[in-house]
């Protein structure tokens, strides 16, 4: 494909040693060689780097000192040629040898568009694409793994695979069609087709079967703290935050501009949600009332329940182990340094499958039971990414359903005795779902819009 | 000399396209080769890049996919090996690379490590390396060419050059003092003295004369907005902030976590004095008192001093008047679309030299001139960072200022006729002085001291 010739700078805005200016395009190298003038970059090897100066060609002064990298198609990222000039850091001298490329005829890149040009170019895929992404936002390492992984295009073989079942059996079927003079064609072709459907079928379920944890290590768990006033909400918050590396994100910039709070727990990133508000007031229960807290924990993935060793249930404590029902929780008893007035046979009656667990916070005691339950709640037992494949993206646990349930359709088809050329249909569907996951049957405007989420400069 | 390996992340923390890990030392490419598979770097040629992957050599997992540039000993920024990985952007990219050449056996750098072990090695002097981080915490065009002056070792080949005049004058002198059997050798050495301490005098008199200039340009003009209440203090603020591009520095990290708002008018940086203070409320003198106001006034380089068109002048005015009448500052003759109440001569009597401009910031009107009277305030006409040697460091300002007083100290000795060894001991401290500036003669713990101001991975 013809591309014009992109720029950006690739490194976070702030304060730091060194900053990274990003080109991509066929006109990469005579641009930057314009522009440098220690050396001719049109007649270096590929994959090598130059100390020089960059000087401005209108005013004839030297703009910068930089190291210039540069990098022949097609063994690069984009299979374009890339220059990277690594400039010195902070807000100025990036912003210089930006618009020294810009005013050299390069384009500013939109935020994915290096990205987008190693998809467009074929280089990778649409979910190696979307790994790319998930490995700058991941969280934690195991996160990182997993997005490591799909990078690696382990989930692309996969889908492919399955695809290429699919295809196989439908051109298997379409040929039996068309030469219908054998006696057990269609009996043949309809065991075929069941075998083949089911097989998939039982592939996707087993990948969605993992899929929860997988968002969970991509998105972290949305996790709220309730309970009433003076139960030790604050306190469970600090002692998680402070007990487990805080991961506290800050994105300078024009899209995003929020602070949000994880937490590492054995792995889980926990995403603390009203953090502000709880640390602000004791009281959010009573500020928001039990029907509006139930509101704010429609977003939980889980929520952890405080209750005071020291007091009696109250009423407000029967009506929030009501509002929780529905939901993943456990049950926090703190102040267990406190006299037990608490009925403990009653509250694991109340609180059922879900977890029950003594702490005294004040004494930094139980700490490590609650741990342990928060990563099993999602995760029994140890959290393996080696081998499992986990679907992590929203978008593709969402083409997976929507694959399963065609899958479904077409067995109940050939269980119903349906004519094959209409099983056939589902099956198809079936094999366009799974390509938009690899970008094989995405649509422009849904590719346009993926990448659009990118940061800049990637 | 002889260094340990050191590695750290050298761009800013954030989510970002691409982080890097630095390592310089011996063994920083035998540490790289150790975890980097899909090559071996230790037999690539110097200032190449590799593609491949990391892998952690204990688990044998596959730790991240990345560029590794080669560098070798002596053509790099520190003289020493260096390897740069390029990985992935974002938190936890960047820090299990780094964690992977630490478990190699690399050190954390310190703050400014890298530029430091460059002056160590011998690459840069002393004001050098201070126009590496200069350069980096640029807030404006200008303030980066200053930096970028200094990087490049003008400011060096000055002080270098009088130092050469001073030592040779002391030799030539001393020379003389041992053989004194000529007869007019006392009235020569005298005479030779007398010129060269003069000329370097007036050398650095006139590095001095600029100074000021070069440290607003480096640290921002800190200006203050006085005025009473309701006089459009507010509005000028958000007027500057907004005519200007507002550069908001955010750096997150462990020494400053501080946000300054900086404005950048025609060059000049201007740092905004209590931006959230004037903002929050209007009546700043009121709430604080004259008195208190002056307080406050001592650390501006600049005041703009607001009085309103439509009224006659108070007592409150005068005292304000008074308040600033030993600083440099423009009076702001605000909402000209108003009826004129303000006795204009009494005001320009009253402002003696200082500018006094007519705006309507309601209408857009004389902001142009307030911008131009701005920037006058301190340079003369347009900045011109082509040709002049500026002196921006308060460091550097204190050495020059302790090596005038030295020299003025020798000419006074000369004059009274003073012993010439007597003499040359100014002669000396001043060649001395003027060693610390390039860090010939600074001594270890200031180097320390200085290096640690610098970022990490710097």
């Amino acid at each position: 494909m013809d591309f014009d010739t992109i720029a950006a700078i690739s490194t976070p805005i702030g304060e730091g040693a060194i900053a990274i200016v990003r080109l991509s395009g066929p006109d990469a190298v005579t641009m930057a060689n314009r522009i440098f003038t220690s050396k001719d970059l049109t007649e270096v090897p590929s994959h090598t780097i130059h100390y020089g100066k960059l000087v401005d060609p209108h005013s004839g002064e030297v703009a910068e000192e930089v190291m210039v990298s540069v990098l022949r198609t097609p063994k690069t990222f984009t299979r374009e040629d890339i220059i990277e000039i690594n400039c010195h850091g902070g807000l100025v001298a990036a912003n210089r040898t930006l618009e020294l490329v810009l005013a050299e005829g390069a384009r500013l890149a939109e935020p994915g568009e290096f990205t987008k040009r190693a998809f467009l170019n074929g280089r990778i895929d649409l979910s190696q694409a979307e790994g790319v992404m998930d490995l700058i936002r991941a969280k934690t390492d195991k996160a990182m793994n997993v997005a490591l992984k799909q990078l690696d295009g382990r989930l692309s073989s996969l889908i492919r695979k399955l695809r290429q079942d699919l295809i196989e059996t439908v051109a298997h079927v379409e040929v039996n069609i068309d030469y219908p003079e054998y006696d057990d064609v269609e009996e043949m072709s309809h065991e075929v087709m069941r075998q083949k459907t089911r097989e998939v079928h039982d592939e996707i379920e087993s990948l969605l079967e993992v899929a929860k944890q997988g968002k969970i290590l991509r998105e972290g768990l949305a996790t709220a703290i309730i309970g009433r006033p003076n139960v030790g909400k604050s306190s469970l918050m600090n002692t998680l935050v402070q007990e487990n590396k805080a991961i506290v994100t800050d994105i300078p910039g024009t899209t995003r501009d929020i602070i949000e709070e994880y937490v590492n727990v054995r792995g889980v990133p926990l995403r603390l949600i009203d953090t502000a508000g709880i640390r602000e007031t004791e009281d959010i229960v009573e500020r928001m009332g039990v029907e509006k807290s139930r509101q704010a924990l429609k977003e939980a993935d889980l929520i952890l329940f405080v209750l005071n060793n020291n007091e009696e249930l109250t009423e407000e404590d029967l009506l929030l182990f009501e509002a929780v029902r529905d939901f993943e929780y456990i049950v926090v008893i703190n102040k267990t340094d406190l006299k037990r007035n608490l009925n403990l046979d009653r509250v694991r009656e109340l609180a059922g499958d879900q977890a029950v667990i003594e702490t005294s916070l004040l004494e930094e005691k139980g700490v490590d039971e609650l741990e342990k339950a928060i990563a099993q709640t999602f995760f029994s037992g140890e959290i393996e990414t080696g081998d499992l494949t986990y679907v992590s993206n929203v978008r593709h646990i969402q083409l997976l359903k929507q694959s399963k349930e065609a899958l479904e359709e077409a067995m109940n088809g050939i269980e119903m005795g349906m004519p094959l050329d209409i099983v056939q249909i589902d099956v198809t569907r079936t094999w366009s779902l799974l390509g938009e996951i690899i970008g094989d049957t995405a649509s422009d405007s849904l590719i346009d819009q993926l990448f659009s989420q990118f940061c800049l400069g990637k």
